[in-house]
Formats: structure tokens, sequence, C-alpha cells
């Protein structure tokens, strides 16, 4: 098999070198925290070019949002039970766990980092529209079924946002009645 | 008058040393961020000795939340206009037109930037715990009145965490028909 075919096939070389370029990321973010290391780092630490880095992802924002955005679907899938509160229930639950988990603040330094350039605003933006329009499919199945839907906003300010503001304040732990209690609500 | 004397009075020595400290650690924030600069550079941009600082704030994260604490409660004091309904939208409106202005992004720099310490962590829940008294006075009286007003969790997690998200992540702009439909979905 040539290598050109090889690169084709999931599983190939462009697989591979995106999966150890993930991973160097990954680990250097655990190690270091974000805003401490370049392209060039990274490729070190994945064994691969720096020029393989910029062809596929343009800029380090690019490739960081990349990353967190495959962590984010990997561990927090939108979910589809059956029923809109169901899924708001699972989606709640999901989240909270992931935002008091060990990744958690990791997010929110990510979000601090990227807001300090217009090129990591734009990837932050785009992570954010790539989440919303999951979010908004989850609410649309619920709308096609005869459910009454809150909008993607109305998620964003009742049940997202006070979870992330309580676990950066440092204010309460999300308890399950508490995520319970927002999703209630918002229903 | 003797020096005594002089540092016992409002507008004496240690007010003016105080002013000197706070405009120093406003003037570096808009320069370089929070994160950039130590007690010894404070020192030396308000021309006092380091010692100085140490002994009236501890450290340079009890100073840097006392710096904060003060420019909100000048910029943003709680409302007591005589009705819950009155002080909630003139709160929100202050909090509004304080996260959309120029020293919105350093207030959530300074809260990343508190929390990768333990005595970071400790300085933000004191500054958090002081305004949360405030917020509680302000409840405290409207239910004096006889108003049904909402805890101050309630207003954190509805009122003040949808408006702190859709800042963070860049998400819609705080119009006046949007503060004022989070205030009356509050009432």
């Amino acid at each position: 098999m040539g290598e050109r075919e090889r690169a084709k096939r999931p599983g190939g070389r462009g697989a591979r070198v995106a999966a150890a370029v993930h991973q160097a990321v990954t680990d250097l973010i655990r190690e270091r925290g974000y805003g401490t290391f370049s392209v060039g780092d990274v490729a070190a630490r994945a064994g691969v070019a720096d020029s393989s880095i910029y062809r596929r992802w343009g800029s380090l924002e690019k490739l960081l949002t990349d990353v967190a955005l495959a962590s984010l679907n990997a561990r927090s899938p939108m979910p589809d039970t059956g029923s809109l509160a169901g899924d708001l229930h699972t989606y709640a639950d999901q989240v909270a766990r992931e935002i008091t988990g060990p990744d958690g603040p990791a997010m929110l330094h990510l979000a601090v980092a990227l807001s300090r350039s217009q090129q990591g605003a734009q990837a932050h933006d785009d992570l954010l529209a790539e989440r919303t329009r999951q979010l908004e499919s989850m609410l649309d199945r619920a709308r096609a079924r005869g459910e009454d839907a809150p909008d993607a906003y109305g998620v964003l300010d009742h049940l997202l946002a006070p979870m992330y503001i309580r676990v950066m304040l440092g204010r309460g732990t999300l308890t399950k009645e508490y995520v319970d209690g927002l999703v209630e609500r918002l229903l």
C-alpha cells in the first residue's frame, strides 16, 4: 500500500499525526498550562514538523480549540434520550461533572488565553458556535416531537451560566438536587 | 501637628499611602495586566517601601482584592431605591455597565489569577463574601418592607450569572430589554 493510500484511510498517517499532536497539546496543558507553549513545543513533543501543524491547523489558537472541542465531544456528547427532560437532565449532569472535574479550570483558562488575541477570539467563537449548533439540534428534536423547548440562549442563561459561575466563584457544590432544580425551573 | 496625629485623621499619611498604592495597582493592571507585577513593582511605582505594603495588606493577593473591592464599591454601590424592583433594576444595570466597560475583562483576569494560589483563593473568597453581604442587606431591606425577595443565590444564578457568561463568551450584547427581562423573570 502506497503512502497516498495510507493517508486517505482513517487510522492512516494523517490520523496518527492528529492523534500525536492532540496528545502533545493535552500533555502540555496538564504540565504547564495555557499560554506557556508554542507550536514549536507541540511539534517537538509530538515528533512532527512545525509545518505539519501550521498546514493542518493554521495557528496555535485553532489547534487549541480543535483539541478542546474533540475532548468536549468525547466526554460530553449531546444526549438523545427521547425526551427533552431526559436530554436536559443528562446534559446538565455531564456539564456539572465536566466543570468540577480535573480539566474544569483548564477550559476556563483556555477561554481567557484565547480572549487575548483576535485570532484566539475567532477560534473560541468557532468552538462555541459548534457546541451551540449541537445544542440546538437537541432542542429541535424535542420540538419535532411536539415538546415545548427553550431556545439555546435560555439553556445558556439559566442552566449553564449558574453552574459555570458557581464553580468559577467557588460558591457551593453542584449537588444533584441543585442541578435538577435548575433543569426543572428551565422546563 | 505631629506625625502621629497626622496618621490618625482621614487624609493623613496612612490615607495618602493607601491612595498612592491603590493608584499604582490600578495603573499596573491597566498597563501590564494581572500576574505580571510584584509587591516590589507596586512599591516602586507608589514611592513607598515594600514593608509598608506588607505591613498594611499582608500579601499581593490581599492588596489586589482590596483595590478591586474599593473600585466595585465606588462604581457599583448597592442601590437603595425603596423597592425591590427598583433596587434590582438599578443593580442589574450597574453590573451590566461594569462588566461591559473597559475594566470588565480585568475583573475576570483577577479571578483567574487569584484562583492559582491558596492565598489568592482566600482573598477572592473574602471579596465575594463582602459583596454578598451587601447584596443580602439589600434583599433584607425588601423583606423588612414586606416584599417577597429571592435569596442572594437566586440573584447570583439567574441575574448575575447569565450576564457574566454572555460577556465572557462574547454572546450577544446586554441590551436594556435583555437585562430588564432577567430582572422580571427573577421577580
